[in-house]
């Protein structure tokens, strides 16, 4: 049986400290799920353990670069699954608003659901931007809010939705609703809905509605 | 001169992965500032460069377990400097409120600055993600928007905030606000004062205030 824990190692900085660290984690036979370099000197593991971590955490304890080294809670179990939400400040603002209550109710009840948002302006910077979120942890959707968005930001939903991540998109111009999951109107209701979709707790399916415009 | 790269490597899962990938990259010098396991296979790095990166690229997709390797936009070029805002639902969108709508004026004068919110209940889970928030990557501020906190949710804030981290606070009850750089009776004010403080277009310099509570 395996167990996931969180460790933050406090090390020297400079090239090559990580694969130090990574060595002593592999001949543990630790599987890396999560890793952040929190500043130059802090490096956060999470690790799959089959056996007590005791031995692991003296191991890593003991190279010659390694100043201090801490069990700490995981982030999975901290901050759970995250929605992103981009687009236009004014919208953006309201979609949090819908998203963050409803998170609310669902955390109550014992979830984990954190609720990110990054107010952008360009064609550009979007389609970076929804490309590259299909690469942060814990992503589960995406909500583009806005009032026009089209061209290689469609092409970036669309691989995202690939990559299996669920875009949910306000009733906007351009051509990004029609790439998208879901096509809300209300940017409350669309924070809520996305919130619903991806949260344990509730009873909404996103697969089971005979719509997909709201 | 150095040179920060983003790169995307799928590859096989399991233990040793990372140890083999960041040989790589400690053998071409290569000083990584962040990394994330995307999935279990598909892992991200940024990385100061001293050198052309093709050597670098190439010697990783020569690695075995290595199946696909691509140069990305950096997660600090595309989402920047990230604040925080915990607590209760109600709150902590208002705040919200706040923020993304001050995030937007200083992203379209080209700042990168990420509003991120979880809406949590309870003095500890509170207490844990203060604590745990100060590892998040690219964190500059954390924003306590509730009614009442105190006891070890207080201890927490003091730990953040010898560690560097900005915390503002809602004008509440508890021990809280008395522990935090800045408290701010309106939420949406509490979000927009955050910004200002950690954007590099405002002229908003916490330092310079005559006093601390608004």
């Amino acid at each position: 049986m395996s167990e996931k824990i969180g460790i933050l190692i406090e090390a020297d900085a400079g090239p090559g400290i990580l694969h130090q660290l990574t060595g002593v984690i592999a001949r543990h036979e630790g599987n890396i799920t999560s890793v952040d370099i929190v500043e130059e000197r802090q490096t956060y593991f999470e690790i799959d353990v089959k056996n007590d971590p005791a031995a692991l955490l003296e191991d890593l304890s003991s190279l010659s670069i390694v100043r201090k080294v801490a069990r700490v809670k995981t982030f999975q179990t901290v901050f759970g699954k995250r929605i992103i939400i981009m687009g236009g400040g004014a919208q953006v603002g309201q979609v949090a608003i819908g998203a963050i209550s409803e998170a609310d109710r669902h955390n109550i009840r014992g979830e984990h659901i954190s609720v990110d948002t990054i107010p952008l302006v360009g064609e550009q910077p979007l389609a970076d931007a929804v490309r590259a979120c299909a690469r942060l942890p814990r992503i589960k959707a995406l909500v583009l809010a806005g009032s026009l968005m089209g061209g290689d930001i469609e092409r970036a939903v669309k691989e995202v939705r690939a990559q299996g991540l669920l875009v949910v998109s306000l009733n906007m111009a351009g051509s990004v609703p029609a790439a998208a999951d879901l096509v809300v109107s209300d940017p409350v209701q669309a924070g809520v809905m996305t919130v619903m979709a991806v949260s344990e707790t509730a009873k909404f399916d996103l697969a089971r509605l005979k719509r997909r415009e709201f």
